[in-house]
């Protein structure tokens, strides 16, 4: 199995040194990771400027590509051109933070998995609900490898990915995986105010997560029962119940 | 009506300033953009530095807040904390280029109007097919106008943005609008390999737009029949098939 790794905390991040470990078990890996932490970059790619991709060694050895790009860049841009071989599956991660409900649009870990879906190639994002830099990678990892391994067995159709999150909690005491879909959770964000030493005010952004419908079916309720969540995720955005409505309404504004 | 209008292209772009001429004729206006081309960054939120906001003046008078920024922040640092009024609807564009099918994952607009309502608030993203910088705007704003106008009869449910892409051809040859669904079409992305003047090389992103199913009830068919094109959406992204058939089928992968 030839896998593709990337991630959007950086090349450097111990998320994907645990993932990338673990995956070397199961097939031959290949990384293209961004060169710097992409947190929050949403689906962005970079169109305005160059690429650059720069062999990245770790432990003296040839670890992957760092590039100067998004998350969505590494993927494009690893298959389309670095990478000899066409990967028969890409994972991308492990992110610092859980990535569920809609806000997932937000995630740079899930939109690589979006781009390599678009490519018409599996993909896995896999997250790991702490934010510490210094978490225990490894169980997360682990599960990674177990859906990696499974995945075509489960006949994942194409346009779909998978969006696994694991609870910060010991390999032991989590409960099993299960299935889920998207909580309808949301952040409500605020921002602080602040002034530079300048005396000149600035914005920063503070948000609290509130839990709406979390019941263990949802991605949020099982990661609070303590079981890794697996959510298909697929991009069907348009309404057809209200597009039907407005076909029939009579509503569509004239031309003049 | 008090209406927010943002952008990808930055405050200072022919296209949102033909947007508020335009809206100003049907309500409050009030103005919070990037103040320099988003283009692509999709749904990105600055969350690992500040932001700040300046007042930008065009024609000597304020014209509204410029923002280090995305268009989504824009949006959430707007609404909740620049703008003393909570705005009835935002108003995301008129961005230079279509944004259709499942393109709009890349789009700066689209994210706008998608954290509007993710708010709650009613959005609309508009976008003229013509990338050129000189593009005439005005029958655009004009439609934008009338979308607006009519949005509160079309009676569209929280959770659901509309999309709507202009054709860019005279006036008097549009020949109507028309509700759609969003097109099947694709970016193949290809990278053009380049050297600098240091013989180092660098990647430039460079696609080809594939219509794939681009018949008339597409946002695609119906620009290219030279139709307004409205899509309903919203962001349904568990694909709840897949789901149901994952739990039924025995494979989840088990702990150990």
């Amino acid at each position: 199995m030839n896998i593709l790794v990337t991630n959007d905390d950086g090349i450097d991040s111990p998320g994907i040194y645990a993932l990338v470990h673990e995956l070397r078990r199961i097939g031959n890996v290949m990384v293209v990771a961004p060169d710097r932490q992409q947190s929050a970059v949403g689906h962005a790619l970079t169109v305005s400027s160059p690429l650059r991709a720069v062999q990245f060694h770790r432990n003296g050895e040839m670890f992957g590509y760092a590039v100067n790009g998004t998350p969505a860049d590494c993927v494009k841009l690893g298959i389309s051109s670095l990478l000899d071989i066409r990967p028969d599956i890409v994972v991308s991660g492990i992110n610092h933070g859980a990535n569920t409900s809609i806000n997932i649009l937000y995630s740079g870990t899930v939109s690589a998995a979006t781009e390599a879906m678009m490519m018409g190639i599996p993909a896995i994002a896999v997250s790991l609900t702490s934010f510490s830099y210094d978490a225990d990678m490894s169980a997360a990892a682990m599960f990674a490898k177990k859906i990696a391994l499974q995945m075509p067995e489960m006949n994942i159709p194409a346009g779909t990915l998978l969006n696994v999150n694991v609870p910060t909690i010991p390999l032991e005491k989590v409960k099993g995986m299960r299935f889920t879909r998207l909580s309808k959770s949301m952040w409500e964000d605020k921002y602080e105010k602040r002034y530079d030493p300048m005396e000149r005010e600035y914005y920063w952004i503070k948000g609290t997560y509130h839990a709406i419908d979390a019941d263990g079916m949802t991605d949020d309720g099982a990661l609070a029962e303590g079981y890794v969540s697996i959510t298909p995720i697929h991009y069907e955005m348009t309404n057809d119940k209200v597009l039907e409505r407005l076909r029939n309404s009579g509503v569509i504004p004239s031309v003049t």
